[in-house]
């Protein structure tokens, strides 16, 4: 059927969240789900925001309902720079930081300041489908460069640089959706002086970071640059809530000027009431003990997958992650997750096929394990279901 | 001096908002400001809406907390349904609403769907300066149609769509921004049918319609839309507040889908608090009595505004909207608006010269006056000031 309507030529190709057919799947009662990313709603504390925003309102009401700046409540810019010192090993000035509302419109205000349809943007392989989705939107030509254990290989990452000139390099260094590895030191290091030297921005997308169950915690690619190349992009949504919409840019004052003009178009600012609330939550000195409660409750999940792993049939490989909410394997070549899905569907469990994290698809024996939402109990359940489906395909 | 980076070509002649600069004279103490746009301050009701937040946040913080659809949140879409009934006269089906955070977003998402770069969209001229820049953002040519007292001129819109085939028309009938003029009926019929006949889409922005102090309301271009061309943007921003970032668009199933699929990469959905704040005060049934307690107060600065510009030296004509949050006038030809400025704030009043209204400038004996910031005693003393200013140009 022809369309009345001629849509924009970004939507080409384009046709919204590849996944969203699996998540209707998840509405069977009862189904065990290893598809999604969402932080477990047991950590989600209203009782402790409620009079945190009641207050904000009731004294703070005419500042906080009035327009605000495009750049940000000031209070939340000075929390951040102590937030970002703190987590990211990065001195921020208040102006080198605009609050957005999560870690998505970052990447999208980046690409809204740096990319003409055309440009290439190099993407981890595999990486985070919405993000792809946004650069497509942009219509810049993904070049996917391959990682293994210790994240992006570096080398591969050069070669790409000289030959093909891309505008950006997009990267989930710690803990990555989907695979959960980590960038190693001396890669980040030499991330940030390859940014230098080939003058690509790095697009560093950091959101799960504060979600470490083992291991020492790394410091940001953005901590190397010496370039202003690097941009680090956080968010609240994996420690306090994605359902308030905030994260944070913080990046090389002219560039920022370009997010910043952008975002006036987008939406003019991010909400005040959820600027203020986060702000008040992180000065409450609440959040280190309750991302330890998050980490203790989600090493449990991780290690009651990687248990279930170990015994599943069919497997060739799997991560190991120090954090986040992920795992990846991949299953004896031949082995098709996407037909598979089905199947354990039917016997009850949920995960999304790996390919669909893939620039270039294919992999398709991959598959995508989230451990954050289901109880350990769950898990343990749902690994066995798993194996059962597996077992009718061998 | 040369740039590190190389910025995308959308931002070639955009600079960010023409006015930041003008709003920066207004942090002087005792400046009377004209140059504004917002909401009083003290119709901004915190105290109204932090039990409703609180409330929210204990009761029901493990879904608003959470990750949303990027459809928004069911309740307000229910709320919308109705409101977008009482309000515009249009029967909108919950599928045909998506919130979003201000109508500037809804504008964002229809160019993201629709706007290649080249493609010609009209304005109005002069029109919301806002708007032209997100227009600009995405790289169409601008094509500014005439208005006169009863709006756009339909006859000349219809030349420019025979001869320059746009991809849109953008339009804001009621109490225009900068005129404060109202689309007569006649013209919102005839505007709905030449969407049809030139299949081309109107973006039909209506953020200030609630607030009308003498005078009929008219029924929506939306609701004389047959065809689907027709795409209507609201806002809560002018009647409950906007800091909180929550507005709509309700358009057709097949654009609005685009729409959605934009919103996805933009910001993944808009937060759930805020529709949730939106959505309980609607169902609370106060917002007519809000509503009308707005009104009377805004009249009264209104009155006291056209008073002052009936006393007004050098003055050619000015607009006498029945409602909105702006008066348009223009100076004797010759007298030039952004040269006064300067005298008139030394003299301790400020207002926007009109030229940044046009999309081709000029006008320069034009500017925007905004009454609902200062009290009616400020703007009889701030329109005595503003006369004082003009008498020193004559």
């Amino acid at each position: 059927m022809s369309s009345r309507f001629t849509f924009a030529s970004r939507f080409d190709g384009v046709s919204g969240s590849a996944i969203r057919e699996i998540f209707k799947l998840l509405a069977v009662p009862g189904m065990i789900s290893f598809a999604g990313g969402n932080p477990n709603p047991e950590y989600l504390n209203g009782e402790e925001l409620a009079p945190i925003a009641e207050r904000l309102l009731r004294e703070k009401g005419r500042t906080l309902l009035q327009y605000g700046a495009t750049e940000g409540y000031g209070p939340l810019k000075e929390s951040l720079t102590a937030y970002i010192k703190s987590q990211f090993d990065v001195d921020a000035a208040a102006d080198e930081i605009l609050p957005v509302t999560g870690s998505t419109q970052a990447m999208d205000l980046m690409c809204k300041a740096l990319i003409d349809p055309g440009d290439k943007v190099v993407v981890e392989d595999p990486t985070f489908l919405g993000n792809m989705q946004c650069i497509r939107l942009y219509q810049a030509e993904l070049l996917p460069v391959p990682s293994d254990e210790e994240g992006m290989d570096m080398d591969a990452l050069e070669e790409v640089l000289k030959k093909e000139h891309p505008k950006m390099i997009y990267v989930i260094p710690t803990f990555q959706n989907p695979t959960g590895r980590t960038l190693s030191l001396e890669r980040r290091k030499r991330l940030a002086a390859l940014a230098e030297k080939y003058r690509v921005v790095v697009a560093e997308d950091d959101p799960y970071r504060d979600l470490r169950y083992s291991g020492e915690a790394l410091p940001s690619i953005k901590s190397f640059d010496q370039s202003g190349y690097v941009a680090l992009m956080g968010s609240f949504s994996k420690v306090i809530s994605p359902g308030l919409r905030v994260g944070f840019l913080n990046a090389d004052r002219e560039l920022l000027r370009k997010c910043t003009v952008g975002k006036q178009s987008s939406d003019v600012h991010t909400a005040l009431l959820n600027q203020a609330v986060v702000d008040e939550y992180l000065r409450s000195g609440k959040l280190p003990g309750h991302v330890k409660m998050l980490c203790d409750g989600y090493r449990a999940r991780l290690n009651a997958m990687l248990a279930g792993l170990e015994k599943l049939p069919g497997i060739e490989t799997y991560t190991r992650p120090e954090g986040g909410l992920f795992v990846f394997a991949a299953l004896r070549e031949g082995l098709d997750a996407t037909a598979l899905l089905q199947t354990a569907v039917d016997r009850g469990v949920a995960y999304v096929p790996g390919t669909h994290f893939y620039a270039e698809g294919g992999h398709h024996n991959t598959l995508r394990l989230n451990f954050s939402m289901p109880s350990v109990e769950e898990i343990s359940r749902g690994m066995q279901k798993l194996a059962d489906a597996i077992e009718t395909a061998l």
